[in-house]
């Protein structure tokens, strides 16, 4: 805020990062991930929100066991700052992988990750912080470099495409496998215009075609890893935000927000702010595969 | 957020207060006002957001000065804690009463102010806060007991009547002043419809008449101070809300919301959010008289 920086070499202004992690299993890979982030770590606030639910309390113990375990040692080489939320609302689904894709569900289950997001970022940001990272608690592989190598492009919102690894014939493959970073197409807008207020639309549904330009399927694996395009809608697996957009009041919608909601009506927020999120479709982080 | 409460009975939870002021100019009788609440300091945080501007180094001079006085002595008489934030944007026009209110300024001028608002929750609300008090800094006169008063009624959202007292004939009176605080009508919302995405629907010019019922209008002297009623929009001159809303996402839009903006556009989101922001006619702060 006051004289606050955040621009594409954040380690020479000593630019303080937040990354924030909506938590509702605690994944070994990802704290690993984590602790392999090669930004240092006492320029680092660490925020988390767990559900308050079985599950939730053991991911909560788990990642305070794990946290206890790195800070210790001299301040330069621990995090500066940890919060562990929780969620004083319900998780209104399962969780396993069919249950979280199914359409109907979808709606409620965004809009209380939304909500979470937002409690978040509302209670963690402080005046000194230039940049917020979001990872889900789902992310176990990025680049060590991941923070710096987003931040080197400048943007109010950039997110990278995030993959699936897989086994095929015992043979180790990758997949597209977040579908919420996208280019709007006349379809998904004429969709909205018929649509009622309450009514969201989603993606990567049959039943709904928007033929929308995801990014998950303009991976050109030979090319520039550092390739930019423009986005109407981001995933939220992985996403650098400058602070200053959250201070502007750039949100998670829990409700239907030009019939998007949690980080698509983000992404649409951002643009109603007068900024532009870009996405790194040759940029790759994993998600935990189930 | 972990276990906390905001009831109708915030001293005896010990229900920590943050009281967010966007400070453009320093006023004497605002910060004596605010020194006169009788809430316990101990449990109150302050947040203040100034312009960088000529004016707004002044105002931040006075108001440091101001709090070095107080802030000292046994800790329980302090308040808790204190940020004072910069405004890195500019403040689009002059800020004399005539040039406040011209109609084509007013956009620009909310939209600025709703940044600041958004600035100021997003990096002062942590994770110990239960309420959030909006106290303009031109409000030089409200009871001691406000926020108990307010939170007496336990509601998301609560906002008094805002009024003005001047000099006629020597005498002094007293008349309404913000007309932020409102129930819809048919004209608004019908207004509404025909408007591009990007027009805002304002209240108290003649070229543009409503037909809201305004709270400033609904006051009767002789009632009842505790009377409620429902609100469709609320000003943010003094203003009470559940740190639990603002942790849900309801921040002060900058761009045109149902084309409503900044205090206005936050009780649309209220509502969007599935919340009733109510007001009290009969309660009465008062504003500067320039």
């Amino acid at each position: 805020m006051n004289n606050l920086t955040a621009t594409s070499n954040p380690l020479k202004n000593s630019e303080r990062l937040l990354i924030l992690t909506p938590l509702a299993r605690f994944y070994d890979e990802y704290f690993d991930n984590l602790l392999k982030l090669n930004y240092p770590r006492n320029l680092i606030d660490l925020g988390f929100i767990t559900p308050k639910t079985h599950a939730g309390n053991i991911a909560t113990l788990k990642l305070q066991d794990a946290l206890r375990k790195v800070q210790h040692g001299p301040k330069k080489s621990r995090f500066n700052k940890i919060t562990i939320l929780r969620q004083d609302f319900g998780t209104p689904t399962g969780q396993s992988e069919k249950e979280r894709h199914a359409m109907n569900a979808q709606k409620d289950r965004r809009a209380s990750m939304a909500r979470a997001r937002n409690s978040l970022v509302f209670t963690t940001l402080n005046p000194t912080i230039s940049w917020v990272l979001w990872l889900d608690s789902d992310i176990i592989e990025t680049p060590p470099s991941l923070f710096q190598d987003l931040a080197k492009h400048n943007k109010q919102v950039i997110v990278p495409n995030c993959f699936q690894r897989y086994k095929e014939n015992g043979v180790w493959k990758e997949r597209p496998y977040d579908f919420n970073s996208w280019q709007d197409s006349e379809t998904a807008l004429n969709l909205g215009k018929t649509m009622k207020d309450d009514e969201i639309l989603l993606e990567g549904y049959a039943e709904m075609p928007t033929y929308r330009a995801l990014m998950a399927y303009q991976r050109d694996e030979k090319a520039d890893k550092h390739v930019e395009m423009l986005l109407d809608g981001v995933g939220g697996t992985a996403l650098l935000v400058k602070a200053s957009i959250h201070r502007d009041g750039a949100m998670f919608p829990t409700f239907p927000f030009y019939h998007l909601i949690e980080t698509e009506g983000f992404a649409k927020m951002v643009r109603r702010l007068g900024h532009q999120p870009y996405g790194l479709p040759n940029y790759l982080v994993y998600h935990y595969n189930e």
